[in-house]
């Protein structure tokens, strides 16, 4: 039956590209309460996905965005439980110039689909739906019992998605997790990921004067918030790119040896990872490989610094108020709200008296790393064999999944992320980017998942 | 005769309110472009005025903005020489929520008028206009010679205004220099200003990755331009609120005890002074007091800082750039070119490889000091007398004036700085405004110190 299942998605694959355009021309910025009716005509796009198809689909209100909650397949199967998990909504666009296309009408280049949430994350989930359609199509059902859950407020941390994953426990009750939502190793890598980062989101926002005073009047009789932030933020770190918070390192998990001689093995090839980022050298913290520190050591990053006067030439104020975004990614075991607690009373320690301060939380996840060794995992691993015609290697995220630690917490079940889209796919950046090629490979392995993962096949 | 010059002027209140009113329409911002057709009709309304009552007026043409040059009154009168500096242009309005009423539309409320510009330098040159029409009106002619020069480009640190004097020597040619570009010292103390503040502003540009990135997937492994300029503008300074670039404070003239005793005689509200601020409390250099910081101290302030995400909410970038404006007000005998070099070679010693530094100057210019003993400077201490009811106190400026050390050099003339805003004028911020009495008080003064100038009254 699998054979088929991949015979009608190779058949179907124009089909499948405009309908991952057409989920890409809504504008899912999370962030941005003007796009809030885009998120609601992104839930409806999927739930009608869905049930088009004969998945059970309903889509569930929240305080925030709407998420879309599906089911289908026999309940006594002779396999696991998976649920499905992803995100519709996207980031923002940031600069609209640097776009070479706008962000919300994709474009397809040399068989290359650009646009905002192509990688991250619609183009991946949507591989998941449209394997489940062929399934369901070809075979009239899918083999094991598949759950979806896919949530509008990913890139907000999810404030939502822990009431509904609690509120509907039972429902969403799987034996694993599957997501798609980080990248292959590289190109021609495919990847499973068994760690992401956590994460601790602030604004610093600090407030001198009631207004913006002239630089020559009041200068030197008052705090400036503008060198007050700089000399908060850079209190954070030292120069050996360490982050200085008191306690700060406090229960981070040393990678062990076999982890270094894993991750010294994978074909990484630092010269062109530099050269993808464009910058001028590699750094980061002494004692640490590249992907030592992007995979598995803690970081303090600024996001955003504005304030001022900021416009073309020279205009001479003193700044009434400045802000920072800084952000810090954490790995197992640091306790997030203990690092927030942490980051707050730094700032605070470093803030003179001759300012206001205020230190905004807008988000925070803790780390993840899961077992190796499970079924699940080598269910996954063939998929993506059979999906890719390549084995993946295993690798760790820098990035952050809030829901993972959650779903353990509240479902005990651990996840499989399994990533379709590049490294080098501009998410979070301009013109963000998923190949057709992925794509499609990315719809097979997840077909071919729901396959392997049945006990008796 | 200078008794009717007087009455006509205050016969003449409502109409000259009108004049300011229309003048100040004009949005004269000289640092942004797109105002460049209202810098022309700034400078003809200005030229229309100055003929329209007897003074031969030309508007001279410069690489940037207009400026207009006049003059009338007898070649060979009992007196000096004098020149009426004075700038069209405005800063930008900055925030113009904040604004009570729109920067370019200006509104009369309780006898003030706010407007962008009001202060800073619209009114107060207008009243030395108003002052010469009223005495060519009223005695067919002015008693001494006056030369005005009025320019388009004193907010951008005045790019061309040194040609024109240079190519103009002999035509600008004075005794002194009459300028009212400075506040007086507090609402009910007029001031004479006899010294200012020298500037050089710049802006610092760190460049990382060619574009944003993931800071998850990336952070760890390339130097953050934001964690990067954050900590090369805190090597600026420390935390004693002194300038840490080497040799920033070599040859600067300490005060004398001399000045340092008239200057604690000053009725200097301090409680006052914060209260109009806002900010929290008053902080500064050690070993100085506030008004030593303001006006006999250098300094360094951040202007503006900008780069990265700045919207609502959270987006987990690594910035591809930052930047930030920066400036420092210096006093005699800082070398401003010298100043610029140091700050050059600070900031690049402070910047790691990793990122890429690009240092802009947007303006220099020295700090400058009158003798407080010459026939003008008691002339015009009178003229204050007469036209304010109320001698002037000796007074200093935080601000740079980049035209009077210029003056000196090029036409060997002093100035005479005659305020007549308050220093709480709101210059360079929101509501900046004017009262209707000053303004009247500085058309008066401006009267009279073109009589009390003769040598034989």
């Amino acid at each position: 039956m699998i054979d088929k299942v991949i015979a009608h998605i190779e058949a179907n694959k124009d089909a499948n590209v405009q309908r991952l355009l057409d989920l890409l021309r809504i504008p899912c910025v999370s962030t941005d309460p003007k796009h809030k009716p885009d998120m609601k005509r992104g839930a409806e796009w999927i739930h009608q996905l869905l049930t088009g198809c004969g998945i059970k689909s309903e889509i569930v209100e929240t305080p925030g965005h709407p998420c879309v909650v599906g089911e289908a397949g026999p309940p006594d199967a002779d396999g696991p439980t998976i649920l499905v998990y992803g995100h519709y909504d996207v980031q923002p666009t940031g600069d609209e110039s640097l776009w070479h296309s706008p962000a919300f009408e994709p474009a397809i280049r040399n068989e290359v689909v650009f646009a905002r949430g192509a990688a991250d994350d619609k183009g991946q989930v949507l591989a998941h739906m449209l394997a489940a359609e062929a399934w369901m199509k070809v075979a009239g059902g899918l083999p094991i019992r598949v759950k979806f859950l896919i949530e509008g407020e990913e890139e907000i941390s999810s404030p939502s998605l822990e009431k509904v994953i609690r509120d509907h426990r039972e429902r969403l009750k799987c034996d694993y997790v599957v997501l798609s939502d980080t990248p292959k190793f590289d190109a021609n890598t495919p990847a499973i990921t068994y760690g992401t980062k956590g994460m601790v989101y602030k604004e610093i926002v600090v407030t001198g004067p009631k207004q913006n005073l002239h630089s020559g009047s009041f200068g030197g009789t008052l705090a400036n918030p503008g060198n007050v932030l700089s000399a908060i933020i850079a209190s954070l770190r030292d120069q050996d790119e360490r982050v200085t918070i008191p306690g700060f390192y406090d229960g981070v998990r040393e990678l062990t040896a076999d982890e270094r001689s894993r991750l010294k093995e994978l074909p990484f090839d630092e010269a062109a990872y530099l050269k993808g980022m464009g910058a001028p050298a590699l750094c980061g913290e002494e004692g640490y490989s590249t992907l030592e520190r992007r995979w598995a050591r803690p970081t303090l990053d600024v996001n955003g610094l504005f304030g001022g006067f900021t416009g073309e030439g020279a205009s001479t104020v003193i700044p009434a108020k400045m802000s920072a975004k800084v952000s810090m990614r954490l790995v197992p075991d640091q306790n997030p709200h203990r690092i927030s607690k942490l980051f707050d009373d730094a700032v605070q320690a470093a803030c003179p008296n001759s300012v206001k301060l205020q230190v905004i939380t807008h988000g925070t996840c803790a780390a993840y790393v899961a077992p190796l060794d499970s079924p699940g995992m080598k269910a996954a691993t063939q998929a993506v064999e059979s999906g890719f015609g390549k084995s993946p290697v295993f690798t760790r995220e820098g990035g952050s999944l809030p829901i993972l630690p959650m779903f353990k917490e509240v479902l005990g079940a651990d996840s499989l992320m399994v990533g379709f889209c590049t490294p080098d796919c501009n998410a979070h950046g301009p013109n963000e980017f998923l190949t057709l090629a992925d794509f499609h490979g990315g719809t097979r392995t997840a077909a071919y998942l729901m396959d392997r993962l049945t006990v008796k096949r």
